[in-house]
């Protein structure tokens, strides 16, 4: 029976981003519409196409070091006791390309950076030539072609990809998309996220608590993870109430990419938002509970016609925070091919305690990171390495955002897993 | 003689930092100035005050889940084979207090999270109960008190610090700003920083490359650098020129509290930005040429009337990134407190190959990290682990700004160090 299926949360996302790939009967995934923009204001968007280059960088050789540019054979047996003189002919400046070419037994001075006039392969750095009168000097070292010199392409090569689809800009790639010319630039337009947050407890953070009442912290959680995705985001609060929640829900699906509802994961709730979806989402509801811990009450579903994924998170602000990121996130990732340009996000420690498995149930452990001199513990000798790092786990209700805004990030126990011993190396990933 | 004074990179920090302090003989540091803002603009702003809770979170005690609140007494001895019955009274519903009290022999529907009715002490999960007519239930287990609630104060107490000065806030922070209600927060005024590029070869991204020129990158990636730590920024491109320079600079020192030179790391050039520092800043030049590779000719000054910084940084792209990072980054991060309440931005990782130091100068190399099953190497068997991080220098020459762009971060191998051996723990400083 639907209602009673527990899937994994490997297992929900691989539904959910079958129906977002556009797998489901009709066809009609998750819209990655482009837009193309300046790109001094790519900063956090995600590239829609590779990035090629059109021409080589840098464009001919330049100097590396301040000195002289001459034609490596001259140099030949130059040394300390023994040096080349050399003809100082002309002075590369900055911005300006030699109208002459070098002859064999002369040079030009060069500064670093300046680009190397015809007739040249190599540069001696200025440390080891020293000035004879007005326009000569002599060399007291022999250089190879190629010495100290930037060439043609060392950088970008013509037609080679510089930058790779998915990857989310940051200053370096601007630098890159400058240093190439490529002025405009194509990115994924950012999904439109809804976010309604359910439950006749919930009142703005701005009333004062009264008897019984909770503010609103999903509403602000969620839509700020959402934005540091590129997402647009509105939000409004709801009461405990299927029908308008029902209303509420068909409205953004028009309007949005992703509509979530956050609350409800009492029993009688949660059925309110999986009966919307059940009734509103042409694929119905995908997942209903997933085996992970928090987070258990989770739905999701989609609509093909809208081209609307839904997702119904628990009210407790970390199991949705986490929920979020682990669905609604790297479904983003994977349609935008972001996951395979990410930068590392994850590192290695020793666990600091027993941590105990939940039985049949993936768990997702809040953990902080420490560094530590670890030279009084066996496992650091072992490794050789005066230093380690410390995972130690925040225990605490799963309810409570402050856990998450003291983490570092999370380990995950496997479901099949008996519970993790002190001492263990656990991989943690990094918020 | 002080134009041939090099210092190292810590040391070029510290004296940037006294005066950026106030330890200048005027006592006029950098200025970080605070205003408040609504919460919920605060993703990425740094916090100018510890917050501290007016209230206790939750303000009364909660279910955790779906069941009956019980007073705990009433369970004792209860079993699987022998049930203690207790009539149900009420139903706590979601925002609403109940106005009763549960009496001995009584219990009340509760869903989680709703908040605990006078007179109970503890929740017993409804797997653990069964219905019994139309107000009856079997209770078939024994709850200590506290059972399956969340305390008054649990998460938040009354009076507490929840988040610390100088911590930078991501969404579960605003998400612990809504639950608290503090709806107005003070925040660090962005510093302003004005970028100059100079040099007769820099042409703007936009024109085609002609003889000798090369495109505008450190505008870009400067100001992208700098924004992603809340910075207003501005830029302009210079010609080598330094009359101009110093007008366009003793302009900026009014507006701003850091003016940025790049280019001009050849021998001539470097001089103009000095002498034009040295000329405009009260402090004059504290640093001229660091012991680092790359960024070797780095300028800073500080002016106490404008209570201006100014750094000098070189041509390079991958050289002036990383020290405006490593100088006007750090700086902010130290001022602001920010440097303590960061998250983990390091990790650990075996090194791949053999890399040679700089002799005197300490290095800054690039690198790339991987995760790769390590199992066949010696090291991961003594870990105990059958994962290790992998770290890839990326080699290159320091100008090209894709090494950047393709890094995940870099090590740093001190002045004194003799080199690294493949396998060599090494701690990477992640981007």
């Amino acid at each position: 029976m639907e209602l009673l299926q527990v899937d994994t949360l490997e297992e929900t996302f691989q539904k959910l981003e079958s129906y977002a790939r556009g797998d489901g009967p009709r066809g009609a995934g998750l819209a990655m519409e482009t837009e193309t923009i300046p790109f001094w204001q790519g900063s956090g968007r995600v590239l829609a196409e590779n990035i090629l280059s059109r021409e080589d960088i840098p464009p001919a050789p330049r100097s590396v070091m301040d000195g002289y540019a001459v034609c490596s054979a001259d140099t030949t047996g130059a040394s300390e006791s023994l040096p080349v003189f050399l003809r100082v002919t002309q002075e590369v400046e900055m911005g300006k390309l030699l109208c002459g070419k070098i002859g064999s037994g002369e040079c030009a001075a060069i500064p670093t950076g300046g680009f190397l006039p015809a007739g040249c392969d190599a540069v001696v750095m200025e440390e080891y030539c020293e000035t004879f009168g007005a326009d000569q000097i002599a060399v007291y070292t022999a250089v190879s072609p190629g010495r100290n010199l930037v060439q043609t392409g060392d950088d970008v090569k013509k037609g080679e990809t510089v930058l790779p689809r998915g990857k989310r800009l940051q200053a370096a790639d601007l630098g890159v998309l400058a240093a190439i010319g490529k002025t405009e630039i194509p990115v994924y337009r950012p999904w439109r996220v809804h976010i309604l947050s359910t439950g006749d407890e919930i009142v703005d953070p701005q009333e004062p608590l009264r008897a019984g009442k909770m503010r609103d912290v999903n509403s602000y959680t969620l839509s700020c993870m959402a934005q540091a995705y590129g997402f647009k985001t509105s939000f409004a609060l709801l009461p405990d109430d299927e029908e308008i929640l029902e209303t509420r829900v068909r409205e953004a699906m028009h309007a949005c990419d992703l509509v979530i509802v956050s609350g409800g994961s009492s029993q009688g709730k949660k059925d309110a938002t999986a009966k919307v979806i059940r009734k509103l989402a042409s694929a119905g509801v995908l997942t209903h509970g997933i085996a992970v811990k928090p987070g258990k009450p989770t739905v999701s579903g989609f609509d093909e016609p809208t081209r609307c994924a839904l997702l119904g998170l628990p009210g407790h602000p970390v199991a949705a925070a986490l929920l979020f990121d682990l669905l609604a996130g790297r479904l983003w990732k994977q349609l935008s091919g972001e996951e395979k340009s990410e930068k590392p996000r994850f590192l290695y420690g020793t666990l600091s305690m027993n941590l105990p498995a939940s039985p049949g149930r993936e768990t997702l452990q809040l953990v902080r990171v420490y560094e530590e001199n670890a030279e009084e513990t066996e496992h650091a000798e072992k490794v050789g390495s005066g230093k380690t790092l410390r995972v130690v786990p925040i225990l605490g209700k799963s309810g409570m955002i402050r856990t998450l805004s003291e983490a570092d990030g999370y380990l995950v126990m496997e479901r099949d897993e008996e519970g993790l011993k002190q001492g263990a190396m656990v991989k943690v990933q990094l918020f």
